[in-house]
């Protein structure tokens, strides 16, 4: 039997994890502060819980004990519940998906540990968005990227949002964060790596007359300004995902970045 | 020199195109109501005047109408201006962007006039989500897709954030909407279109093995269930992109409909 604990005040501290979901600046800094982060809905909770992440607490309305009733029983975790109107209080939006987690983060390992048997790596250079993080990541589970190195500003694949997006892909594919911005791609050249710097450049060679064979490392630039001088000067090569002809004409100077890792990472599998 | 407008007042019944823009049942229906939609950011304001939309009116902070000015100038609409705080209290968010357009939609073009002289065309069954369709868009925009057609369901590119993320493509790339779910592709298949269902499924051909000759259209299927039964059976070839042996273990039985889009459309370059 899952004990619910029932709150009705938004403002009760044992909910503290949960509050202002919605709030960027906010859930950054509490969620480092705190070595927390929020999962979303009964099948990505699931999953973080299965990837070895201990839970916090929980926060749904009472509906969702059921459909969670074995998970919610095996973790002894605090269950509270609260009616939809007070969870729209306590989180700022309409939990629709009904069910939040709270759960602890783990230590990331070393970037070298995570590359260390891999032979495709996606590098995310200081991706500004969740949501494309979060994509990224199901991009790499689908395609068979072994691992995910992130620049150290890169967006946090444990935020909300980019959890939602990826569909709990970022419990499943190792990754690690790199210390280091300026040498941080040393560490993978030394590991046999062969550098690809993505960018829409016209002097990159395109990426079907690649050799992509052996151990290679997709880098991705941010949204904006894509991959930064210091990173494509590092690369072995700067290959292209060739566009078509119209697409200046059209407004249209890159893909957006999740299409370009989709189809470079789709190129790697062929 | 342009004459600005200055408000104050949210409530300012000249500012009902701008309210709560974060509120995406309201906007739906305002918007299609009023037949207008609106624009964010001075680069899509552009592209949309450019494509020919006429301005209802602008909403902006005053520091954005002198980068502004000419644009301001030349379409006689009026231009309202307005402090951060009031700004953020008629639309509901930090409008960081700065400017914002209200504009009219103009009548979309039957579905055989838009295909009329395409070769590659995408279609969109009931994409949900207006990011997704806005980076359709994009990649069809970039990869040199003619033209896209949407189910009568499918989620708004003239949605502000399909607008937003679309970087300005659904202006640029000639689109129309079926009337007709149930018959609707019968016209495509009429017009010689091979109808190409995308599909994760196990028994669909496989991308690379499909000879992408003559007029294809590639279809794609809503976020959740994919295709519809009644598509699938339309369809002339059900197409997969393989995956990874890995990608269950890892929870993802599927590729994101804009990672789909863009290998397929990019294959269909190729
Ligand atoms: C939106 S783009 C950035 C555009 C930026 N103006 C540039 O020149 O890189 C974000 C990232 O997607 C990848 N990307 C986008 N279009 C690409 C293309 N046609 N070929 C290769 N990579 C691309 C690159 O890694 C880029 O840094
Ligand atoms: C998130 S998927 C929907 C998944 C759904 N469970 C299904 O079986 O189709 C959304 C759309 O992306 C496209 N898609 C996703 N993965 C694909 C793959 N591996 N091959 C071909 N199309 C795919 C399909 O058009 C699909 O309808």
């Amino acid at each position: 039997m899952v004990h619910l604990v029932p709150v009705d005040d938004p403002a009760d501290p044992r909910l503290a994890d949960f509050v202002r979901l919605r709030d960027v600046q906010l859930r950054k800094s509490l969620e480092a502060e705190h070595g927390l982060f929020i999962a979303e809905g009964e099948k990505v909770i699931r999953r973080a819980v299965g990837a070895g992440y201990p839970v916090r607490s929980f926060l749904m309305a009472r509906r969702w004990a059921e459909p969670l009733a074995d998970l919610l029983a095996g973790t002894g975790a605090p269950v509270y519940a609260a009616d939809d109107a007070v969870l729209e209080k306590i989180t700022g939006f309409n939990v629709h998906r009904g069910a939040l987690a709270a759960l602890d983060r783990l230590p990331l390992p070393p970037v070298a540990e995570v590359v260390a048997g891999a032979r495709r790596i996606v590098v995310c250079e200081d991706l500004v968005d969740h949501g494309n993080v979060g994509a990224v990541f199901r991009c790499a589970a689908a395609l068979g990227v072994d691992a995910v190195v992130l620049a150290p500003r890169c967006a946090d694949p444990l935020y909300r949002r980019a959890v939602k997006v990826s569909m709990g892909a970022v419990f499943a594919v190792p990754y690690a964060r790199m210390t280091d911005w300026y040498g941080g791609l040393g560490t993978l050249r030394e590991q046999g790596f062969r550098l690809l710097a993505l960018t829409p450049a016209a002097d990159a060679v395109p990426l079907d007359e690649l050799d992509l064979t052996g151990r290679c490392a997709l880098l991705l630039g941010t949204e904006g300004d894509g991959l930064s001088d210091r990173w494509q000067k590092e690369a072995d090569q700067a290959v292209r995902i060739p566009m078509d002809a119209t697409a200046l004409d059209r407004g249209v100077d890159s893909l957006n970045v999740v299409a370009a890792a989709a189809i470079a990472c789709y190129a790697l599998t062929r």
